[in-house]
């Protein structure tokens, strides 16, 4: 019995895995869900997608006709001060209460339908009026840049597994930026819509619309960050949706309404989806290479289901193919699973080092908090759902391009600096995918492949500069980079903030 | 300056390994060294190997006419009780002195020359006699078992930083077998011979010869374990070695002097180097894969120099690769590497969790300390130069095989228990190597590819079960998989023991 349930527990995993890599248009990053019930359910969504219309193509005019209103929207007057957190977050260390300025709450993104996108901004720690503004975006579609980007990432604090207290994190990116975290599209973490057939219009033009909406709009509120040096990073399906709001933002500065113009200077994707046919093949091959799968299943993988192919057979090859691989972190093949709680026990006991693979539950024990909710202004219009990493109102994806490539050829051409990074041990969006991609783009080499290293002098990964873009690799890291190899990380944000290749 | 320095170093360790892989002779696991001094010293051992005359090939006849003298050997009448270790190892923690037996001495394996092996013996920790008997090979060639594989892998005992005392390993093989660590050739560590030009006629033939003569007096030095199951388990070049001295025991037990038959059950061996071609293939697939090599190297790698082609080309192209890749661990990839001590400091703190890199010192410090010597039972001819990781002494490397597939063949119609087992973050012989070697014996599939877990219930690797071979990938380990993944290899050994697939 127990068995059979592990079984269809990998088996759960696997599927949704694939089908983020194989159908690109994907919900969410699976293992930071607080359980594996949540899993399931996910996966059910992910299960249904497959019945959806089939994704778009991206073509030298697509995404740009933003739907996106000039008019400031309408937030009943709401100033930068309403959002100030007072005091810090409930159980932040006292030590830190008052080093830098924290701000919560929601820009009204559609006055109409009543779309509502909650942000978390947590200012530099030194000067932030001479630092960069950063905007952090995670991906899925439909996982939080909150429960994710800002909890278990980059940060300034992490969950501590009593779900009630915090910790600092040694490399929260507030000590070089301001970062501004955003819950995108509605539906996911506390961003929300009134009109809740809104939901089952997701998908990437809206997200890149409202999103576009919502930074309008929060310079509108925190006007005094207009002229700061602007900046978006994220990761996974980012990787749609940063170059698609760059695209937007690139457009809209040249239209120049001057009141609007934001000061953009590059974007930074980590272990982002890129284009379909090379980011399958990758995936394939990265499967094989580190010895997760047989040559049998790889051989048919290779012959039958690449290139978005979807048919029966594939479906039992994914099952066939989670057997083979077992209950392992698709997002840091090498590093543990977060086991299930032994009876009897309610808690988990504090790790003292390194990664702890249940981190994700603590996040969603703190953000459920009535408590934690007040603070961060969240949840006012009290959501009949509890906040989760990955939404599960999404179920239904319009529009996923096929691939990136024509929007980074305008973007290299706008001058945008342009850094994608790999965590070089995750089997979902692998390093082996991304450099295919890259391949496949053309580029000319400016500075070849060459180690770069970090504070302690230990290779930290690798790194090629191409003409208008450069590529760079974090050894041992996994997915969501910052979370698994944070120094790294953090070196790599300062080079790119600085400009050193 | 310092940077060149740097790049030196990395070159250094980059060109030897390279040199491992290309020209398959070999000479020893470089990062198991204990300064970087001595790696500069094994590289230039290594270049002069490429003068020597090029490698044999095994046919099915070969190995096998073994010089070995079926006389017993002089060793003026030494018995066990003379090899015992009373009270234990220097520095040893206190509460297991007499937990279970060591003994340590040597064994003449060459009357006229005097050439004698040094050998370490661990009993089993309960019921030694009714537990199988390991014997434990290293490779290089001309790499110490006592000091990487008892000392830094599976021995009962590892070496604090102080050089001085010991701390006991929690995996350590002699909780279910009897282990036999064995330093050879004549040359390695306390091994040695009177004449020195025996070093030069060093080679796979002479050390397979020199094993056989020391088993069979090591079990008339010992002949109550003459009937308890016996194994024989090493790693990297004793790839080569293993299947050679195995192919010899068969041989002998059928030709059937009653005195000389050993009770010999199987092999199983790590990372271990086997076929040439499919090795280097693996090995360039390998850096690709992981992310080490940019695809322009990658290529002219492929194109040019597999099939153990050394032309000056290749030579540059190490150096190039060696600049790209820098000083990473590549017996352990994602793993830190040993750095030099700042200044000021001469020892080194103790690590609290996880591995240390710089072990390695330690064991040869301690290794080195007369007092230590004197309990071992070793050094008793007062060589001329100290314990060393890794032999400076054995130059030149008479003959070596470009394939093991006729012995396996051998081995495995003999019906000897057979498992192949690879850490999956090492590069020096990498997994997809190993893989590629195996499906170029074209075996059929018994049990298709599946993971296996440890007592944690974590994916622990993989394995496959062939007709007359076991494969299994040990899931983060490195070159050492016993070092750097010791439950995980504890595990795997007692899987194969109990003939468990």
């Amino acid at each position: 019995m127990e068995r059979g349930h592990t079984h269809t527990l990998f088996l759960t995993r696997l599927i949704l895995l694939l089908l983020l890599i194989l159908v690109t248009v994907t919900t969410c990053d699976s293992h930071i869900h607080g359980s594996r019930a949540n899993q399931g359910e996910t996966l059910m969504a992910f299960r249904r997608s497959r019945n959806r219309p089939q994704v778009n193509t991206v073509n030298e005019n697509l995404i740009i006709e933003s739907s996106y209103n000039e008019m400031k929207t309408d937030d009943n007057g709401r100033r930068m001060e309403d959002d100030y957190i007072q005091g810090g977050l409930p159980g932040q260390p006292s030590s830190k209460g008052s080093l830098f300025k924290q701000y919560a709450g929601y820009i009204n993104v559609d006055r109409i339908n009543g779309r509502s996108l909650f942000y978390y901004f947590v200012e530099a720690l030194h000067e932030p009026s001479s630092k960069p503004l950063v905007l952090w975006l995670n991906g899925g579609p439909g996982c939080s840049s909150l429960g994710v980007g800002a909890m278990l990432e980059i940060g300034p604090f992490g969950v501590n597994p009593d779900g009630k207290t915090l910790y600092s994190r040694r490399f929260s990116w507030n000590k070089v930026a301001n970062i501004l975290f955003l819950e995108s599209p509605a539906g996911v973490g506390f961003s929300y819509s009134n009109t809740s057939s809104d939901y089952d219009l997701s998908g990437d033009k809206r997200t890149t619309d409202d999103s576009y909406t919502f930074l309008v709009n929060w310079f509108i509120r925190f006007p005094h960050y207009k002229n700061n040096d602007f900046y978006i990073i994220g990761e996974s399906y980012a990787g749609f949706y940063i170059p698609e709001l760059a695209d937007v933002i690139t457009k809209k500065n040249m239209e120049g309404h001057s009141t609007s113009i934001i000061n953009f200077k590059g974007i930074m994707i980590g272990n982002g989806i890129m284009n379909e046919d090379t980011d399958d093949k990758g995936f394939n091959d990265y499967l094989w290479s580190h010895a997760l799968i047989s040559d049998e299943i790889y051989t048919k993988l290779t012959q039958n289901c690449s290139n978005a192919n979807n048919s029966d057979y594939c479906d039992e090859l994914e099952e066939e193919l989670g057997e083979e691989i077992g209950d392992i972190d698709f997002y840091n093949i090498y590093g543990p699973t977060c086991t299930p709680l032994p009876h009897g026990l309610s808690t988990r006991k504090k790790r003292h080092k390194g990664l702890d693979p249940c981190e994700g539950e603590y996040v969603t024990t703190y953000l459920n908090s009535p408590n934690v909710q007040k603070v961060f202004h969240a949840n006012t219009t009290k959501l009949s759902y509890p906040w989760q990493t990955c939404s599960q109102l999404i179920t239904k994806w319009k529009d996923s391009p096929s691939t990136m490539f024509p929007i980074y050829k305008r973007l290299m051409a706008s001058g945008l600096r342009i850094l994608l990074y790999s965590g070089d041990v995750d089997a979902v969006v692998p390093v082996s995918g991304t450099r295919y991609s890259i391949d496949a783009m053309n580029l000319k080499v400016v500075k070849p492949w060459r180690y770069w290293t970090d504070s302690t002098k230990q290779v930290a990964g690798y790194k090629v500069v191409y003409e208008g873009l450069t590529f760079a690799t974090v050894r041992g890291a996994g997915h969501e980079v910052p979370r698994f190899q944070p120094r790294q990380a953090f070196a790599l944000l300062k080079m790119f903030l600085a400009n050193r290749d």
